[in-house]
């Protein structure tokens, strides 16, 4: 969304599309086309959606401005569209689940109909730079979509009484905490996109901020913490809990993080790989911002701001190989759930931060429809930094921005803590 | 429910058994696996949901009541219970459409698997007068969730923008109104169950009632008259209406029945052979008793009691021939829609009473879970009589009594009048 | 609203006005201003507008229809209108609780102000027929409503934490219950109104019914008994309820009458002369129809319909001098609070009947606003029948039709069961 | 909260006291008993409700801390408690209206108990620094409860359809807008609070941050602009709105500011002196962050910062004096209703800020129940600016931040606009 790229051919678009595209495949080829049919809430969607919005959205911002393009289907714009609402109405998002036709056949003929001419399209020698622009940010936002339907079908499967797994494999093994903390001093440090490659318009622009003295973890709060937390009632006093987070906590019932289920003396938690027993070891995931700022602020901590984490990646880039992502572990046939607490800043959990999701000072939304990406989300919304075992490695950087209001748990996500100095 | 039907042999039973789950079969053919996972309102079940239930009720009831049974599967007990609270917990309806395992393939095993069994269960000569019961009363389940497969399809599909047809197939030819009544002097009059076939419990007992001098339409109320109600401002006029329906049609916007849509000056609506333009001699279908009573005082008249009904069936019996069935609907290659305003009492459309579902006097619900079938419902619904298009022609009687809330509008349900003398 | 009262001469109406309008003083003695207020549900209506609402009764049907009347102030027509749309628009019900102005002091100078021209015109000799009934109507409404005063505050109170007394008198002596049955045998029976005094339009035309031999008890439930039915589990196991009775017990939380409360080990309950011990011996009060009804199926035996209920009390006349009324408990200064379960078919409790409230045959609704009082609520609700401890001994008779939602609880209702034979 | 008033002597302190509470008495004065009874949706409290809990902090937190202290009455403590949940369970908030009793008459002589005893501990020449500090937030407490009182008790009279006046005095008079900005140049800036006087702990610490380039203007936007804005679409248009705010608009209905009503072409508004016509040279109130933040966009430019309010208020401190305020207002005999666009960055309207309501770097909330004051809240509320005409004067500061939901429009809440340069 942001600087073009100069220096990268053509022929590399193309197969940035077909990886991308291809691991879309890879990730739905464990599910029926019932499983893909389910919207199990309304912030879930369908899988058959997602891989039919992926594709109209090169449909529509890409082949489109071609006139001599000739649609697949022109209800699809209606039916798969998700919220710009400068390309028109769109189909009611909670009643997503109640379309089954197009049938998942159909939509794959639709996939492979816009595979072909977007091949044909990028085969040409000088394609418009814009062009190019609006393709790569299509493929970032299949990235994004492709983290959602994991999370969407853990969602979904979790409410089959069956207990049914995504899909069978091996869990990755069990790292140890490192009890490190990430020092920064006092001052003004950059913040926001310079590199010359792809960034979202939220990441921009770079500007200067004033950072305070502060220490940064090394380590994600792991389970085996989060249950001190539980066993000392954290759960039943208002005293830990942001207002709001108590009425949360009340009306909705939480007495663990999502998916959690205690058998007997042990907790357990539902998994793309079916119930597993909770490891003390591995980082707490599926808490909401309220969960993880009452657990700071009863450990005498709190959360960083998204600035802090970010000043703490510059500081410590160089675990970063180590995180776990969506497609090393399918690639290596391990289930997509996070063990390692200490790892990197990336991977593994989205990490809540405390800060509420804003513009950076000079922020300006792209015109058009894409304009619609991030802008109008600001609000309400809480940052997570870091990227998760669903993220893809390569679509995940040290400014990249997440966000999410501060009851959402369906979502990879964790937290590490910070202690002003 | 009732009577045990001493004259019929074995064999017919075996015959009825799968003449009934045969049709279950040719209901269910036109859908894919993907339509069959809808659930589009908390009142609307997936067909997968009516395949797996129908048959969970023989393996409940009638199966397993042999120790040596070998169980299908034991989870399907608890994902297909509907509302058995003395056979078990019961998955939370709203959420049958969340579930896509077992699959739609599985669930038809499960179907064959039950009905080998049952084939051979009732094989046997002297098969228990009280198995004999159950079964009947298992067949007359599924008959009823065969009508309740076509009206939930029926509005799975209409949520659908692109409009899909369940089948493509033609209309019933239409009728002409008959303006004639029929006459009900006032007496002493039998109501309920006599005869030596079956019945449901709500039938029984049969017992006097006194009826006063009266007359029952021989037609049902046609789109075109209610057209007329619409233009007179019907939605919009408090008068016509009973406070409840008033705040209904206030709260969620009524302006027409269900699946009414105005295309510039004409009226559409949504049927299983798509969307088609409103025949005014059609009788007027989808309408909530609210409505059915609204249109009534607008036009000086009543709806009937469900006495008064069932009497002008007894002195009326001569056209039931003529009614509008599934089953000779579905062999005759017609679409399942209400074309004829006055063929007969039964078939068509179900027909709202003016009477308020109770008990009658001396009834008793039967032992056991099969006790929980009708008795627990009678309160704060009305009943229908007649039958409609959705309803199979040998499930039918004058006795029958059907029943839902005042705002339902998603059965094939209209109405007739009737006035005092 | 029926028969006018050939024999009672025009001296005797201004007595009966106001007699009634100064028992409506007496019921509001003991409130402050800030008292009248309170609208503590949506059900609930505040003390002042029950005030303001009577008189506007008069005003707008009697005094209004003189062209020289002077209104006292048109904003009222808008603010105390209750429900008739053809009167005009009505100010949000569940606001009435928000307007504080008028103050008290006004709408008391407004009663003030139409008494004086109602008695002015009550001294014309020859008064319009057509009047003396609306005026008799408007009688019977304000008493109407002086019951819901009274139910009205103890809601408002109970909902005060420091449980406040509406008046600290004594409670009346308790009676003892005399296990007696009431006796019908099969038969046509007269139902509905038809001496030469005052009747609701519900309590017509007077017709014949068909009633099969049964028994209808003495005695209302008692707390006792009710004890019996909570102790043994009543409010935890759904096979005693209606299906839409226990989601209402699961959705609301109910585990006994409305207003008990247990204290240690002994049942507590909220009255208008504040908390008291749960005699045994009491009636039980303030149980909604489904709790009747899962007490009746519990008990083995039934609710009795309306009509068993109206020919019981033509049977067993001789007891009704006993009941407990509201004008003769405020005059003995004794708390309004049902304490006899077997004095009479009639005051103490309003008792549920199993009978939906509908039409009578031929039943015709009165033409003009009038007529709005009671056909259109004829829906989702059952009748409950012989008056209450709130209710005025002149107001109450056998034909006496009162009607509440199911789920409703607030109005001192109870129950006797019956039993088919 | 803070730093301890050294040189104010104890004698100062008792008359703040009085003055503070003696200006609660101001207020109230022009309402009835009934008035101060009536809640109208949950975020606004009964006056009587307002007075009660003023006096209850100074109970609670101060008198009781001597163990000699003899309590008025121990029930005030469950009643009249707002949120501290350290202090014990809290009467439910949306049920604070259904409380008639203690009357307001009980509810003064608390009042005048509470002031008596604590006249009498002002009195104490040595009194405890810890003490002194507590009351000093308990009369900031009161004067933030006074300003809610004027805006609550506006909002019941709105609701009452004969649109009551709070006072009927005359309008301040208005004035003209400046279109002036105040420049803001790059660079690290100090925010919060370091004066020797009282300010909350939301204020601090103080700290640096850097700002960019920027101007604030120093006019708000006038109901002439806003007009415009809606006149142009701008409540139909999504494009101008956050995701969440245009739901909002959606789902609530919005088509203009709180308190307007288009009569005929000319809009109005209902204020404390009634219901007025629109006046364009007015600022515009009763704006959510939505609003405010949609008009914004539509016009191109941004709201502030609370950083970028904070530090402009620093360089244009001139025309502070010119401000609107409460208590100037009601000395005036002025109704409070702010006309002035452009007198002063304080007074007038609350102005929201772009900036999320969050804890500044090193914030440590007290220790105590005193501590729930402020952290608990800082979760989606956005930060307002500046004071209104509900503020007292000797209440605002610049540093000064007060926060509410973003749909929030209750508040006399308005905005002014900046730019980036």
């Amino acid at each position: 969304m942001s600087n073009v790229i100069q220096d990268r051919r053509i022929s590399s678009l193309l197969e940035s599309y077909q990886r991308v595209r291809n691991f879309t495949e890879k990730i739905i080829s464990p599910l029926t086309a019932e499983d893909c049919m389910v919207q199990s809430m309304d912030d879930v969607s369908p899988t058959r959606w997602h891989i039919a919005h992926t594709t109209w959205f090169f449909e529509t911002f890409v082949l489109n401005q071609d006139e001599g393009y000739d649609c697949f289907d022109p209800q699809f714009n209606y039916l798969f569209n998700s919220y710009y609402n400068s390309i028109g109405k769109q189909f009611p998002r909670p009643q997503r689940g109640f379309v089954s036709r197009p049938g998942l056949d159909s939509i794959k003929k639709y996939r492979a109909y816009v595979d072909s001419q977007m091949a044909e399209l990028l085969a040409v020698e000088d394609l418009d730079p814009k062009l190019q622009q609006v393709i790569e940010v299509g493929l970032h936002h299949e990235q994004q979509h492709q983290e959602l339907m994991l999370t969407d079908i853990k969602h979904v499967l979790s409410c089959n009484p069956t207990m049914p797994e995504y899909h069978g494999n091996d869990l990755d093994s069990t790292g140890t905490a490192s009890n490190e903390w990430i020092d920064i001093a006092s001052g003004n440090y950059g913040i926001g996109h310079t590199e010359n490659v792809f960034c979202f318009d939220n990441e921009l622009p770079h500007h200067k901020t004033y950072i305070h003295n502060c220490q940064v973890s090394k380590d994600l709060v792991t389970c085996g913490q989060f249950i001190d937390f539980i066993e000392s009632g954290g759960y039943q006093r208002p005293e830990h809990w942001l207002s709001l987070g108590w009425s949360t906590v009340c009306d909705l019932g939480w007495d663990a993080p999502l998916y959690w289920t205690k058998i007997g003396e042990h907790w357990h938690t539902f998994t793309l790989c079916g119930l597993q027993p909770v490891n003390p070891k591995w980082p707490v995931s599926h808490v909401s911002y309220f969960e993880a700022d009452a657990f700071a602020r009863w450990s005498g901590l709190r959360l960083p701001t998204e600035f802090e984490w970010e000043v703490a990646s510059q500081l410590d880039e160089s675990e970063r190989a180590k995180g776990q992502f969506a497609d090393t572990l399918l690639d290596m046939q391990k289930a997509v759930h996070p063990t390692k607490s200490s790892s990197s800043l990336f991977g593994g959990n989205w990490q809540w931060t405390s800060s509420s999701y804003a513009a950076y000072p000079g922020y300006q939304p792209p015109a058009g429809a894409i304009g619609e990406y991030n802008g109008k989300f600001m609000c309400n919304q809480y940052v997570l930094r870091g990227g998760s075992v669903a993220t893809s490695s390569d679509h995940i950087r040290g400014t990249y921005r997440n966000f999410f209001p501060p009851e959402s748990r369906w979502q990879f996500s964790g937290f590490r803590l910070a202690r002003s100095r």
